[in-house]
């Protein structure tokens, strides 16, 4: 099943526009796991078990293992998802990007080695390297657009001539040249609801993953208002820090549980039901 | 000491601009290795010895370990090559990039967990993405501006204003605004030697890694007319397919060690040295 049929599955299911970020710190994991074997794996599985009806999505964030050696904690992760919660997709967000005959080795990281149902990529270095991801008909690509970081009009937001700017042309390429396979989706952060109502303008119904809801500022609502497609869905609405430490403490899964419910039913008041 | 001054003194001792990107294939191993446990880092061991007198640089691509589960076996390249030769510079090529909480977990996989000196990053997500690494004064950090690849004009060349190409914008940030700690390099292919001569015009003596030489169509000779830097040096040409699989048998490293020779010569007699 494509990734496009199992996300609309799980919106269904789950009548939910959440996607959980799965961005494990060691430095900020309650003290209770702290320092324990496998403690990245442990927190990711109490807060899945705790949030999992009420999302439409998973997001492990690669830099967080990559970075902490915990290549074993993010394998793990997936596993469980995969079997325990096979109906929701996955997300790796990894950015990447090169030159064709090697991005068909990191095409192959998140498809294969993880079996991740999607990954993050990025557009710079232009469409044939975005190639050999988009071949993987059956997963989705979530292309780069307009991030929702401070500094992200350096150069998305230059004008490229027309009056266009550079993130309205890359959501024109994915929407018009890259997205044959069905399988593209854009990455437009809540930070900035006009161009998330100017890509949805662009791009129809595909999807779009936003982050950028809670700690970095976004407004929820807002969102949905901007971006929620025609068809009442289209939107992956991440959020990492304000749920899986909206505890610090032993009760950290609960209270993700009900950070999860309450953002859930915010962007579900902004759709109207 | 700083990623700038060893690759000086690697320049000096070695003569060379020569990189050797180590990309290994399972599938391109030569036969009497493949399949054997071990086989990408005694490939690698191999190619090493063979040439670590010929090079300024040695620059494992990422995407191959981790599409082929090889994270063992880039770990131990990396403790050779740091253990054995620790006069050669080592880029990790990796193509990061992320917002700055994320992006401090991928400056911490390059520099702390691989002790990488140097590693390649995309700047689509602007400056501020860009700190996490810079701010690491000791290492390299080697920003994407015109990549080898066909497709790179898709974004690289459009005109942002004034007739002023987005590569061109990139290196004007990168010599004007990221290199206070005079830790940046930049990626300008050898597939594209005009924008090779106009990178060199905007940032002075700045090290620019140049890919695509060999498999990709550039020319050697051709990249130290157009980006050798005034004081003779400033350039890392890299390759990686013309070089680790010159020959298919038993004698490929003998074959990669007449490769990087090749190499070597044809780059010092272009200039004049």
């Amino acid at each position: 099943m494509s990734f496009l049929s199992r996300l609309n599955a799980a919106w269904r299911s789950s009548s939910s526009l959440v996607c959980v970020g799965l961005d494990p710190d060691l430095a900020k994991l309650p003290s209770h796991l702290r320092g324990k074997p496998g403690a990245i794996f442990e927190f990711n599985r109490q807060l899945i078990d705790a949030t999992h009806d009420l999302v439409c999505c998973y997001k492990p964030q690669a830099a967080y293992y990559a970075g902490q050696g915990a290549d074993e904690d993010l394998a793990r992760t997936l596993t469980y998802l995969q079997s325990r919660y096979p109906h929701i997709p996955v997300i790796l967000d990894a950015k990447r990007g090169d030159i064709g005959a090697t991005a068909e080795h990191y095409a192959q990281e998140a498809f294969v080695r993880h079996r991740a149902d999607a990954v993050t990529v990025n557009p710079y270095m232009g469409g044939d390297t975005l190639e050999p991801f988009l071949t993987y008909a059956d997963r989705g690509v979530v292309i780069l657009c307009r991030t929702s970081n401070p500094g992200s009009s350096d150069f998305q937001m230059l004008d490229v001539g027309g009056g266009k700017k550079l993130y309205e042309l890359v959501a024109e390429k994915a929407a018009r040249e890259w997205n044959r396979n069905g399988n593209v989706s854009l990455v437009v952060g809540a930070t900035h609801p006009a161009e998330l109502r100017r890509v949805r303008e662009i791009v129809g119904n595909i999807p779009l993953l936003v982050p950028g809801v809670g700690a970095q500022g976004g407004d929820a609502a807002e969102v949905v208002r901007q971006g929620l497609a025609a068809d009442g869905q289209g939107l992956i609405v991440n959020s990492s820090r304000g749920i899986i430490y909206a505890s610090g403490g032993q009760d950290f899964a609960e209270a993700a549980r009900k950070a999860t419910a309450s953002l859930k039913n915010e962007l579900n008041a902004a759709r109207g039901g």
